[in-house]
């Protein structure tokens, strides 16, 4: 993955018929496609955005190889001299982003596609494929993680993964969402990230006994020695077994060991573990829990002092358990007629899901350290409200659903426009960040989020809003939409 | 993927650190590990078993690359001679297993290891990674399509898989457990398999209406015409606007033309646009819904007699929604001393948990062409239970995880060993079948489940029992168990 060519076949079929069709009518115009989703998964109040340096990486490298176009010739859909042109083809738009690593809310635009609708509709399907899943995971991990106070969180979910291909990206996600390592080695060094591991159940079992599995383990890692303590009874002799071998690693002069304890009931098992390590003198001993955790199992663990020092998490961070997907979508925003961009609108019965018409940017409004509002915007009042925000003055925010909700936002500090130029004529503009540069940039974004919108239980709903222009442009389209 | 060399790096730390243990210390015994899984997910009665080839061929294709050794190193956990060892690694050990698209059921090996300890712990991992993504899906994906009535399933879910290979590993099991079609173009060439699609509302709303667009659409493609009437109002403009266009193909001779629904009350629209169809004369034209199905909105549907003639499924079927993983594990069962395999148990405080001991088949009585119930036998006992199931003997059948409660099976046709040889030494004996012929076995098989254990709500609880020999030796290990 990631090198090089990549078969432009990763996408839809309907989105090869739809191009041939803009191709064989020759109605081909520039089109401006939003990225969005419309509610955060797992019932939160934010969502970590990820992906997006994958996705940018694979479509300028977009190609339909020659047995891609035998395969395509081979369905009896396409004529050749589409085909042809698919030869040489290569993806030649301008796409805006957020940041990845950013915080993003429902509703707003997080990547824009400016490009011929036959080449916007190519990248539909894997852009949000990449950033489906990896916003996904990536939400989940920063979820776990701060429901486990920020305590190291190690990643092992390769065998409950999609696919070897599948765990690699939801590894990625993890780490940008606050995993500080993964178990999956072929992610360590592929992604340049630590790996860890401790020892399996059956290591234990393929000696006599707990002591000499424990033993041999420790003479042959005494640096990293983590001792799975729950094989057959763990207070009456996993813990007493550990003690014996990490009380020689002390007196060798050895602080940095472990337990590991993967199943029974945490909450008690760590305690009388606690106990025990500390009555035997060892009281550098880190205890480690695993077994079908989530944020809500450590949230309550952690809301009980549990002495946990690390989390390792593996089925339900790496599978997104609690949401089946991020649901983000891709929706036509504008199309060029006559040199002009008309806004498009796509109309339902339910209002939340009629979308935003134009070509917006989201401007973040922040107060005290803290993310305050979101505002989406034309891109042609750019300029406007710009100048109004730099002036400090008052600026009011529509409800993008209710052209007679609105607020003013009248103190501020700073307001930052969100989505920025990331590729343009099909080209990168910006080297990828490594990931964790990419986790610091969500980790400290995080901070600026309020308490009550990263809430488990009815968070906080953060509100992104539509500026004046765009609320009018919206309801006037909507007036007059067809059907 | 899939091809030549795998790199051996898509494993757990901890089975190399765990690999490097049996090669430092030289105990390196034969052992044999069991996968096995708990629970049918989805809360269902049955698993279909998927992932068996593409682990196959991993294994047999796995090596460490120069650079995957130099990694290693780098990580400071390893030493030189045991990676010289790896440079040569290949996996060399026999693997039995159930046939892929087999039925399967908790607590039954469906998958068996015999290899070196080293060698059975290196591809844990993989083994646990394809059988458990593939199962859970194949498995979802029969639920979704017996939902239907069998009628065709359109793999849609690219767009929400997990990562561009999750989606292909994806698409392979969703078609082993029923799915007709995918959308996914690179899957169709890749697995030879039938691809689809339709249309999507940018193609609607970059015309000037939906007649413009489904006319356009209807010249490009007369033979796979399917409209997409939902983009504004879908009784007073998409259908009336499709019934045009499509009468229009009729005249032509042509007959084979579909719309899709993508939104709204399916029940309601399907039942009203088929009378409207019919009332223009257009009785050929097919109905295709899609929009957020699963299994049980499906089985509404149909029990309310919609006429729905194909579903389109993506997010719920390519995540598997409803279950976060299979939860295949992989134990250890026997290992070798003094040239003997001594069973092993992993003993758990849930009786339910505790593994079962010592190398075993799996044999499936068979009565008036419907699964009867299946036995874990010892390997050591076969020649014994299969002449006593050939002479139609009664057999006694014990809960696996109670000794007291058994059941004698008098009446049943024939008996068959499930695990059969699949590798041998590490090279595969057979080659990998199609997947349309993965996806027939699938099929028929399941015509033997009865109804009850399919049923969706509180589904019969199929019985997997443990022999006379296997259930003794079971409580004699617990009885003897250290700890």
């Amino acid at each position: 993955m990631m090198s090089s060519e990549i078969s432009a076949l990763h996408t839809d079929l309907y989105q090869l018929t739809m191009m041939q069709g803009y191709y064989a009518t020759g109605h081909n115009p520039e089109a401006v496609f939003d990225l969005f989703f419309r509610q955060n998964p797992f019932g939160g109040g934010y969502s970590i955005f990820a992906g997006l340096h994958p996705a940018l990486e694979i479509i300028e490298n977009l190609r339909f190889s020659e047995s891609d176009l035998v395969y395509l010739k081979s369905t009896g859909l396409f004529q050749d001299n589409f085909l042809a042109m698919l030869r040489d083809f290569r993806f030649r738009g301008d796409i805006y982003a957020f940041e990845e690593g950013s915080i993003i809310f429902p509703q707003e635009p997080v990547l824009r596609v400016h490009a011929s609708i036959l080449e916007a509709q190519l990248i539909e399907t894997i852009s949000l494929n990449m950033i489906n899943h990896q916003s996904l995971i990536a939400t989940k991990a920063s979820r776990i993680f701060h429901a486990g106070r920020q305590k190291p969180l190690l990643e092992f979910g390769l065998r409950r993964a999609h696919g070897v291909d599948g765990a690699l990206s939801a590894t990625r996600a993890a780490l940008i969402g606050g995993a500080e390592s993964t178990s999956n080695v072929a992610a360590g060094k592929d992604y340049s990230v630590p790996v860890r591991g401790t020892m399996a159940h059956s290591w234990v079992m393929a000696f006599g006994n707990e002591a000499e599995a424990f033993e041999k383990y420790a003479e042959l890692y005494p640096h990293n020695t983590i001792l799975l303590v729950d094989t057959y009874n763990t207070l009456e002799s996993g813990i007493p077994a550990a003690i014996s071998v990490l009380r020689k690693l002390k007196e060798k002069g050895i602080t940095k060991f472990g337990i590991r304890l993967d199943s029974g009931d945490m909450e008690y098992l760590t305690k009388e573990a606690r106990r025990m390590l500390d009555d035997a003198g060892l009281v550098e001993c880190k205890i480690l829990v695993s077994n079908d955790l989530d944020e809500f199992i450590i949230q309550e663990l952690e809301s009980k002092n549990s002495p946990i020092d690390a989390y390792g998490v593996g089925t339900r961070l790496i599978t997104g358990d609690g949401s089946a997907s991020f649901g983000g979508v891709y929706k036509l925003a504008a199309i060029k007629e006559g040199g002009l961009f008309l806004p498009r609108l796509k109309v339902s019965n339910n209002m939340e899901k009629t979308t935003n018409p134009g070509i917006k940017n989201v401007y973040r409004l922040e107060s005290g350290g803290s993310y305050l509002a979101d505002l989406m915007a034309m891109e042609e009042e750019s300029e406007n409200i710009m100048e109004k925000f730099n002036r400090k003055e008052p600026v009011t925010f529509y409800h993008p659903a209710s052209p007679y909700e609105k607020k003013i936002y009248a103190h501020y500090e700073s307001a930052t426009p969100m989505l920025r130029k990331r590729m343009e004529k099909g080209k990168r503009l910006q080297p990828a960040p490594g990931i964790c540069d990419i986790r610091a940039t969500a980790l400290s974004n995080l901070e600026k989020v309020h308490p009550s919108v990263k809430r488990f239980l009815n968070p906080h709903v953060y509100k992104v809003s539509a500026s004046e222009n765009l609320s009018r442009l919206k309801f006037r389209l909507l007036e007059n939409h067809p059907g």
